[in-house]
């Protein structure tokens, strides 16, 4: 981002949009950021596209330009849309050569997913209320289970054993443990850690023990310790338990996937993952995948990458217009239930639902 | 098992009621099996105690016998109530060195997990029905994410890095995939397969081969494949969609948790851990662990423990006596219902809620 002239300041985004639904949400974010710019005097957006994807790699058999990253490495932040497209190209290449690919080469090793049930009509469990769900999870995002290490022997044969390595380093985990604690200290000073240090003994034995040493340079943070299956449980009995947590990438992974279920579905799932320091760009892409059965219907859930983008404005440091957007998602779950896409019970198309965030953020 | 006289046939069983709870619900499963000795001519049960668990780790420096699986080979089932004492001994101890133990030491590389709602008012989510929650879980027991390899590098230092293994054969996973290809053949002839291949590049990669290669001998099934954060979601949004399930040591451990609370509650969540083979004794331990918050409290819910007593019936060939277990829960959680501990919304007792079981049976 660079201040030029008054106080223009300038924000310049790749963006891939990448498989399926990716494409059609991904013009609707950008339409958001549009009007954004529009309604500010001293803020520009501008973007290059990237046409990286299952479609690209039919074509020139990769997922992303051979200097993929090194394109990449000049932007204020990236927007993804989605990718994978199971039926041309198997999921842990699509995912790995480019989502993860980028997660894990720009050291993005902080997954930030906010779980926030904006109306009691979305949530699928009983008797829970608005107030029982509001936490945000710190997920690792560059290394652990996704570090993408192992092996087969004896391939094919009866004798055939194939090995999967996690790999856990105490600067990466510390790095991800003292954010969550930070953020704990900004919020309500609490605290979950994640592990399953009953069966995985050494990752996750590793895991508790930075998780507790860290804790003592945060003596008024109220920490709790669950394994991964009893989280599960608590998160679907008792959601309002839960502030801050923070967990590897697999954990991560699964336990968002279950909050935005709790939040009133994928549709609502927003993601960030960031690189704090910033030495490199960070990415922005919701939670959700391409979705292939719905593509071409118009049916796409826009919310969840129109709420990634709020993320993004906020790693921007445009908090006030990130409000913005929450408060245009926040009337559109309330009183705006009829503009919701099919999956949260509405009867909007794609774009109508955004048509609604618009004419909100506007007034 | 051996028949002499009659046709009386006489079960010998292991029973390790281990910590916490687990010492509350043993008594009650036994109060069970001994009614159902009473009410048929030709079946007798007899037990060996076995007082294992955290205590005797205290005592004794480990958490069975030195040669606690050569002492266990001849019984015909071990029944085991729940272990793990956190506060006096660290989980990865108390579990790897007892529970995780046994099942990889006989070999128990089957754990068969069902979820079954047995009345709708149990169920958390919103508008789901009896009919909606009838699945059963085949989990992956003596490998996989619990091999326990790993090791520490430059352990302490700022470079410190931890390596955690999972271990998956072609034996074993072909087995366990074989074996629940097997049972969907018994039941509706649908079976879902979990893994995360777009992330576990080898272990997963490799399930989804095997998953597929089974496959080719049971062309009348019909088969779906998620990803294990997606199965999370799906699970709760529409459990009907699932009738057999088998996924890895990990995945299961996770999504039988998950399937506890929409079955009502890990307070009826029962497992078998099963060398199907019977080389080896099998395992018969509710899913639910040792609970020492309300320990002595006299309202740990004894149905899990009694549920998985059903399972070891089942396994023993005694099928109508399983049922008659069955029908009795299934009585408590329709008419009963003031008869279960307050975790299920009830005001029995342990005690009490047996009492009611017992009644029920003797009719
Ligand atoms: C697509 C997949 C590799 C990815 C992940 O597992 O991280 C996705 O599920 C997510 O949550 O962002
Ligand atoms: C106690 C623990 C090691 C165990 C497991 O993870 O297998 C438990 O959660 C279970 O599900 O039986």
């Amino acid at each position: 981002a660079c201040t030029a002239g008054g106080a223009m300041v300038r924000f310049l985004s790749a963006v891939i949009p990448g498989d399926g639904i990716g494409k059609e949400v991904v013009p609707q974010a950008i339409r958001v950021l549009d009007l954004l710019e529009e309604l500010s005097d001293d803020i520009e957006f501008s973007y290059r596209y990237f046409p990286w994807g299952s479609q690209y790699y039919i074509k020139h058999g990769r997922m992303m330009d051979e200097n993929g990253l090194r394109k990449l490495e000049e932007f204020d932040a990236i927007l993804l849309g989605a990718v994978g497209l199971p039926s041309l190209v198997p999921d842990h290449i699509t995912l790995r050569e480019l989502l993860i690919h980028i997660r894990q080469g720009f050291d993005q090793y902080i997954n930030l997913r906010p779980i926030v049930l904006l109306d009691e009509r979305d949530c699928p469990l009983k008797g829970k209320k608005v107030n029982d769900v509001d936490m945000i999870f710190v997920r690792e995002n560059s290394e652990g289970e996704y570090s993408g290490i192992g092996g087969v022997f004896r391939e094919g044969s009866s004798e055939e054993i194939v090995l999967q390595t996690a790999v856990f380093s105490r600067r990466k985990t510390q790095k991800v443990v003292n954010y969550a604690y930070q953020l704990a200290q900004k919020r309500k000073k609490q605290l979950t850690s994640v592990t399953k240090s009953n069966a995985l003994n050494y990752s996750m034995v590793f895991w508790d023990k930075i998780f507790n040493e860290c804790g003592e340079s945060f003596p008024n943070i109220k920490t709790d310790q669950y394994h991964v299956d009893a989280m599960s449980m608590h998160m679907l009995r008792s959601p309002e338990l839960f502030d801050v947590v923070v967990a590897s990438n697999l954990f991560g992974d699964i336990l968002t996937d279950l909050g935005s279920v709790i939040q009133g579905g994928i549709g609502y799932a927003a993601a960030a993952n960031l690189n704090p320091e910033r030495t490199y760009p960070s990415m922005f892409e919701p939670v959700h995948g391409s979705a292939p059965d719905i593509e071409g219907k118009g049916i796409a859930n826009p919310v969840a990458m129109i709420w990634t983008v709020k993320l993004m404005l906020d790693f921007l440091g445009q908090g006030e217009l990130a409000q913005l957007i929450l408060k245009s998602i926040r009337q559109l779950a309330t009183e705006g239930r009829k503009f919701l896409t099919p999956d949260c019970g509405g009867e909007a198309t794609t774009q109508g639902t955004t048509d609604y965030l618009l004419q909100v953020i506007r007034k």
